[in-house]
């Protein structure tokens, strides 16, 4: 079954401009040095618009005016945002044959060809993003963060106040417009989180908190069954081209090492693990062999590679596990599964709970953020919001504060399975007991009857969770409980969760959000059809669907859709009630001689073909 | 462009038993003459539980036993139930050139081989379920649809009270059990619908209530861009194949009434039309050529033809055109458009305002149900919830208690595109000034940025307003705003709807609706694969996706899955977990003692692939 890695060149990835679009770069105030990226969508002269600006995850990959090379990674621009910070290079821990499973000759994955020496904290000094922002200093990735959130606007949109009131927030308070001063406040108060490794430093930071623009998450990496070194680091190349904000690596199996490597050194964005994954390798796959000095030594050698975020499922005590037993399905997180088994095992506290404050050490000293796994999640319907999930999340509330302690960056995983009637009281619970840090969610699925289609059964349950606070959302693609998602499964689990998270956006008021759906809207109801491709979260597939109904060129300048054919059209009849209304305003007097004008504006239902 | 409808034999539509089901009838109590069909999914052996019975639309199609014959329809079966009512038979309305839109030779397509006099009301007495269910009388429909929605079960599930109690109904007033009786109380007092024209005697009946199981209509129907005669009746046997609880047909251009009377004759389901759209045909498509006579005699037509229910947008007031001219996205109504055209035109009400009373005593002739359409829906985010929406919503209020003072049942339309924070407020209107009569909504689609996956964006609303109280959703496809929905689009339509709606029941609390997610739970638990498949709401689907990572029959009895591969499992771990707390609930005393036991039993974490 297994796909055996091969040591042969690099395969090439996805690159070049989305649709009409380009990369644009802006500079915050008083940060001339940093690029901040965008994405420009163009729309045809007849709209007589300015192109559109979009949030932009796809990095170099998408900007024809880089050279992209995967064999030497993407430029390290963030290590001269290091320069004033109290960092050391040193000489990492060195390879062993067990981080890559044991693998050899044929069936060990290349090595990365460039090696960089990692570094860690110096001296005592400020180190996260969370010890910057509590001192009151604005770091280079808050600035740039900032400029980000506002894709790059000078100032707030018009009418944001507005909009912000006409939302539902749940208790958001999202600002008409982002300054670096509110991203440091918001990262001081754990409310947000900036996930950027210095080791890194390949990273276009981005933040994760309720008060900014709902992030998502796609999940790659290879498995006994699975893909080579070259398909995962395709697979998150594609994955962040259609607006994943972060990717976790969540490989299993031999060649974890290596494949990591190949990924972080070619990613913009935030790059998150599960590290028990590979300790678990480490000791042959026996649970109960599992001990701190492995799990430890697999931290640090994660932190030193440059991974941004760590799931860590702490919250998993042994005092919980028979909480689970009477369950319809039981356990389903891996990392869980992994800690219960220890647990049940040693009769003995998780280690990763007892070590808790070694952990938070360790990670602090490279800023790794937390993301403290929900291991207790629930699988089905039957089991949600249940007692052993919910004494886990209160366990996670008690771990974010000792990761605040520690200086450490939190946000706190969710579910799972759970009925829309249930989603709400998820969200209050973890505002409550983890003190507002971001919550990240899978899904959650609202039905168990769909498998094929838990993409959308969990977009309905994201978009909910979304909209009531929660930060990103991890996606769910359509091979969900049923096998390993392939390239066309990641694109669709992405902008499927794209869509959710903008539905959430628009829901909890965020000022700037419904700027694109009003572009798409006037496109759609100018017949720009170019535009109304162009705009969308996937052009490719909009264009598609279309021409399956119209291939002619001539038909994308068309005046009409095939829903109703080339002769009738609403659209159309709503141009004349405009002419109708204006008409009316212009001459309030005479109401016959107002419905001769309309008679000979012409009032032709039907619009010849050619038309 | 145009395919022209072919004179020749027709094509087989599909048909056969839908994976490891068959299709079961059970009689209600005082209904021995009723046989409600469901359909039984039977479990892998192992499984140790009686097939799972689940709602059932697909007709007589899923069911080897019986004999179809496209050109003959399907059985009449409820010309029996007619005996004891106030009906005659009489000779039709001639047909004309025009009900085909003076399509001829080639271009017309071929007529359904078999015709039947159409009845109607004969002497002054109770005709429609409304009137018969104020009078307190429980009609065959009514014990029919309650044996229905209870899937034939003869009392309520365990624990019924407390799976409503769990949910949240947002003033649902769901039972533990439907009796006949509960039924003829929510049609007498409007808050549900049973559409059955006496003339479509070919239907098994069904009801669309907030207290009932949320439905979901599909559209079908050919266009000037089209499809023939063969492929819709085909799109409608397919539709309901995977759970479309009604189909509309809104076909335009020509042969619209050869089309229709094909679909209604072979459809078990309800069948919806927007009867405008065949008026405007018969006037060249020059909508301000309409006339109350042309449309009047296009609902006799359609009436005798058995259409079950009509969409009528007679709440497109005069008064409110000019409320639309502001809108980004104006009418996108076509029903809608086409009244605000005419009424513009000749500046005078609408006819079907005008002349509401003498439409509903035609509908009432036939038990004719109203769709008050939604002429003003949204089209956009940023439409939504506007003045124009919501003063149509007033009229049609209005219009439902004319409608119900004549007998007729209502429906009413809702939206459309709408923000999720936007959607409560839709469904508390609606049930303020409709009196509680079933809400029947397109979407609404939660934000303009997607298409291509409006199925999803929609769907992410449908779950939210079925929560909230709407009887009935309509399915969107992934076409919609781009194309035609091919026999694809139509499946992903229907199963994206039915998850959608399931997910609405769970919520509520519909006591049963759980049971088969559980099902499902512990298919999925226990790794009977089969089963997983044949429980879901498309098990081709399932099982294509699973056999892309594992094919081999034999994965399909294995105990593991392609996400973690053939070595690690979180839902062996978790039987671990069980077995493990089971041990401890029989032997109190002695920790060690439990924790040798624990590892005899076997802690292996990996499974050898064979296992």
């Amino acid at each position: 079954m297994s796909k055996t890695a091969e040591n042969t060149a690099t395969k090439p990835v996805s690159t070049g401009p989305l649709p009409a679009s380009r990369r644009v770069f802006t500079s915050p105030a008083m940060g001339a040095h940093l690029a901040v990226p965008h994405r420009e969508i163009a729309l045809h002269e007849t709209a007589n618009e300015p192109p559109v600006r979009v949030y932009d995850t796809s990095g170099a990959y998408s900007d024809p005016n880089c050279k992209i090379d995967v064999d030497a990674g993407l430029d390290r621009t963030r290590i001269d945002w290091l320069r004033n910070r109290d960092v050391e290079t040193y000489q990492g821990r060195p390879g062993q044959a067990l981080d890559n499973g044991g693998a050899k000759g044929k069936y060990l994955a290349r090595e990365f060809p460039v090696s960089h020496a990692p570094y860690r904290q110096a001296a005592n000094g400020l180190l996260t993003q969370l010890e910057f922002a509590r001192a009151g200093i604005i770091t280079d990735e808050m600035r740039y963060v900032a400029e980000r959130e506002n894709i790059g606007r000078r100032s707030k949109v018009p009418g944001a106040e507005a909009k912000i009131l006409d939302g539902q927030g749940f208790g958001a308070q999202i600002p008409a417009h982002i300054t670096p001063e509110f991203v440091r406040d918001e990262v001081a108060r754990g409310r947000a989180i900036i996930p950027a490794n210095i080791n890194h430093p390949e990273l276009e930071p981005m933040i994760i908190g309720r008060n900014f623009l709902t992030k998502i998450n796609a999940n790659i990496g290879n498995s006994a069954l699975g893909s080579s070194v070259e398909e995962e680091v395709e697979k998150m190349v594609w994955a962040i081209r259609w607006g994943a904000d972060t990717v976790m690596d969540l490989s299993t199996g031999r060649n974890i090492h290596n494949t990591r490597e190949w990924i972080i050194r070619n990613a913009p964005v935030p790059i998150g693990t599960v590290p028990i994954y590979q300790a678990l390798e480490k000791v042959g796959g026996v649970a109960e062999d599992l001990t701190w000095e492995i799990f430890r030594d697999t931290l640090i050698e994660q932190a030193e590679q440059g991974v941004d975020y760590f799931t860590i499922h702490a919250g998993v005590r042994l005092a919980y596990v028979p909480l689970a037993a009477e369950r319809v399905t039981g356990i389903v997180s891996r990392g869980g599964s992994i800690m219960a088994k220890w647990c049940l095992f040693h009769h003995q506290e998780s280690f990763l709970y007892e070590h808790f404050a070694d952990i938070c050490q360790i990670m602090r000293k490279y800023d790794v953020s937390f993301s403290l796994g929900d291991g207790l999640r629930p699988g089905c319907i039957a089991d949600a919001n249940d007692a052993a999930q919910f004494a886990e999340l209160e366990t996670l509330g008690e771990l974010c504060k000792v990761a605040w302690d520690h200086g450490c960056q939190v946000m706190i995983e969710g579910p799972g399975h759970v009925p829309m009637h249930k989603i709400r009281e998820n969200m209050v619970k973890q505002l409550e007991v983890c003190g507002e840090a971001p919550f990240y969610t899978l899904g959650p699925l609202t039905t168990d009857i769909a498998p094929g289609y838990d993409h959308i059964t969990s977009a309905i349950g994201a978009a909910q969770i979304g909209w009531y606070g929660t930060a990103m959302l991890c996606y769910v693609t359509p091979k969900e409980h049923l096998g390993l998602p392939d390239r066309d499964d990641v694109k669709v689990g992405v902008i499927t969760y794209k869509l959710a998270a903008h539905a959430s956006d628009l829901a909890k008021g965020h000022p700037a959000a419904q700027l694109r759906d009003d572009a798409v809207s006037r496109a759609r109801f100018e017949f720009r059809w170019e535009d109304q491709f162009n705009l969308s979260l996937d052009p490719e597939t909009a264009r598609k669907y279309h021409d399956q109904s119209l291939p002619k060129d001539a038909h994308k300048t068309a005046h009409f859709c095939s829903m109703c054919g080339p002769k009738f059209c609403s659209m159309k009849i709503s141009q004349d009630v405009r002419d109708y209304a204006a008409a009316k305003q212009a001459q309030e007097a005479g109401m016959n001689e107002m419905k001769e004008k309309f008679r000979e504006k012409g009032s032709k239902l039907y619009l010849e073909a050619g038309e």
